[in-house]
């Protein structure tokens, strides 16, 4: 029996530090940029399959720290023939340039004065990195909920880079209702008064709440259901009370409401047929061999926006599965979602 | 031809003054209480059919004000042979004792000292103006969303008094979803620091919040796709966001925030099987003729709360209708509705 764990590749965090300026879709450029990614195994040019991850909303690039079921020991993805990349996209707050960075030119965190972003904006600033690393093609780009969104444009902004594209709860533009969500928890965040004030935890009452509010969106009436049913004579201390609580509360240890801003009003702003006559002409230029999964509980993005993704790209295969979870369910069921992966590339 | 706009009746609001205790479950005694309420018609003992109308969380004793489908001119219960009556419910702020009314025992307003109030204690309260009207039967007892929730218990507590009980988009007992989605509405109004404060204004930015997140529960995906979608290359300005502001500057200009406080804590205790044994057995005491309707795309109360309620109470009939307008579909598909309480009464 051989027993050799140090031989196990592990997942390394690195800054590409880029002095350059970075033009943004809004007008504004960014005078220099740092783009913080994980990788996983050594990179050969000719025999490495690259995994290119891209995380959700409020995710890091350690997919080891919030993917687990797909890329932990024995998954699917832990295998020496997978280069694994993931970078933290920019205005988040692990590691990328965000809100809470200095500006070089004021020499001040740029704190609400972070410019607005958007997806495209997110695929030019991946693909910096990607060059970096001398990378010409992309065995597979996967993604959910926000990271499909973005996995999605880059097969449109540079259609023969990925071979297969898999995406996740997502959608090809954000829905009416979706923005409405983004809109109420950013309210949220400006009825904290501190929200006015510059310094890195302003605002992070109203967080609390955003957080709560997306929470509800990532779940399901079943989730709590199942999850936070109270004895039957109970008067108070609900159990789904303490969970919004500490939701929240866990999670401003973790986020800043600068980041938060900057990135819902980003995903306010997908849409894949935005300057290219429509979202169907768009997915139509798609050439990546595309896997599209959705959650039958999802109501932040509801299957039937998976479905209209699926119809449009050339020979997309669709497939729906049942999970109590909602949304989140594409972070949790990773045994089904393995089984499928694996089918797709059978 | 024969005119003559004069006849009919019209509803008039009423104030009636109980200078006596009103012992609430949670222990506190309130010194005196006033019961605001509208009714419609005149009342005959003998002859007239009692329609008592349950109002939802932040509406008020005018019928005329926000379900004109029923009750409006011509509508299924516009004839001279129904006396209607609706009462302003207690904690709320449309004419009944609420938060902002003086406490006797200070002399200053009650503001976070309001006690807290359970749908039974909305019961009793209610019961106080039924014998004062000197009304010994209810025809109809009818109320969608909290509305049925207080119908729901009259009908358990006095299950000789209600003939015909309607309830639609109603729960037996709050879901830990709903009260999940209450809690983060409370926590919005927390993190606004006018909420310390002691005057009719504190909290109000949080309100607003509060009122965007429960517009979400009250509507759908497909509400706001079909109301609120934006031009193909619009990049900012979206519709979700002016909608979302909008319902909540509105809001605020006609509630306050210490009767939304009270009231979600109300929802939140709302359970017919406590100390009761169980839902079941709660239910099965009902004597009264029930019809229960459901809405397919109600997300704050599903259509399963409206199949259990059904399935317990004795000859109970279900209808559950298609509707583009979520959980308020019950204020707005007036024509469906008629339909389906016409064939009822048949």
């Amino acid at each position: 029996m051989e027993v050799n764990t140090l031989s196990k590749p592990i997942l390394q965090g690195k800054t590409l530090y880029l002095h350059e300026p970075f033009a943004l879709e809004c007008g504004y450029t960014l005078p220099e940029i740092k783009i913080y990614y994980h990788t996983k195994g050594n990179y050969h040019p000719q025999k490495s399959k690259v995994i290119w991850v891209c995380h959700a909303l409020t995710a890091n690039s350690d997919v080891l720290d919030w993917w687990k079921g797909l890329f932990g020991e024995s998954m699917l993805y832990d295998s020496d023939e997978y280069y694994v990349v993931c970078a933290n996209i920019l205005g988040s707050c692990y590691g990328s340039t965000g809100p809470l960075h200095n500006n070089p030119v004021t020499g001040t965190p740029y704190y609400h004065d972070f410019p607005q972003v958007t997806i495209r904006d997110q695929v030019h600033f991946l693909d910096k990195l990607r060059v970096h690393l001398g990378i010409s093609a992309i065995h597979t780009c996967l993604g959910g909920s926000l990271g499909g969104q973005y996995a999605l444009e880059w097969a449109i902004m540079h259609p023969e880079l990925i071979k297969n594209l898999i995406i996740m709860c997502t959608s090809a533009r954000t829905s009416p209702w979706a923005i409405a969500l983004n809109e109420t928890q950013r309210m949220a965040i400006k009825a904290d008064i501190s929200w006015t004030q510059k310094h890195e935890n302003a605002g992070l009452d109203g967080l609390k709440t955003a957080r709560a509010i997306a929470l509800l969106s990532y779940r399901s009436y079943e989730t709590y259901q199942h999850t936070q049913h109270d004895a039957m004579d109970e008067t108070k201390n609900y159990k789904a009370i303490t969970y919004q609580q500490h939701q929240g509360n866990k999670f401003i240890k973790r986020f800043n409401a600068y980041s938060y801003w900057v990135l819902t009003h980003m995903l306010d702003s997908h849409n894949v047929g935005r300057q290219r006559g429509s979202v169907e002409n768009a997915l139509k230029s798609i050439k990546s061999h595309t896997l599209v999964i959705g959650i039958n509980t999802d109501m932040l993005f509801p299957t039937v926006e998976q479905k209209a993704i699926a119809t449009h790209i050339e020979g997309a295969k669709l497939v729906l599965l049942d999970s109590l979870y909602g949304h989140d369910g594409f972070l949790i069921e990773s045994e089904k979602i393995t089984d499928i992966i694996s089918d797709f590339y059978r």
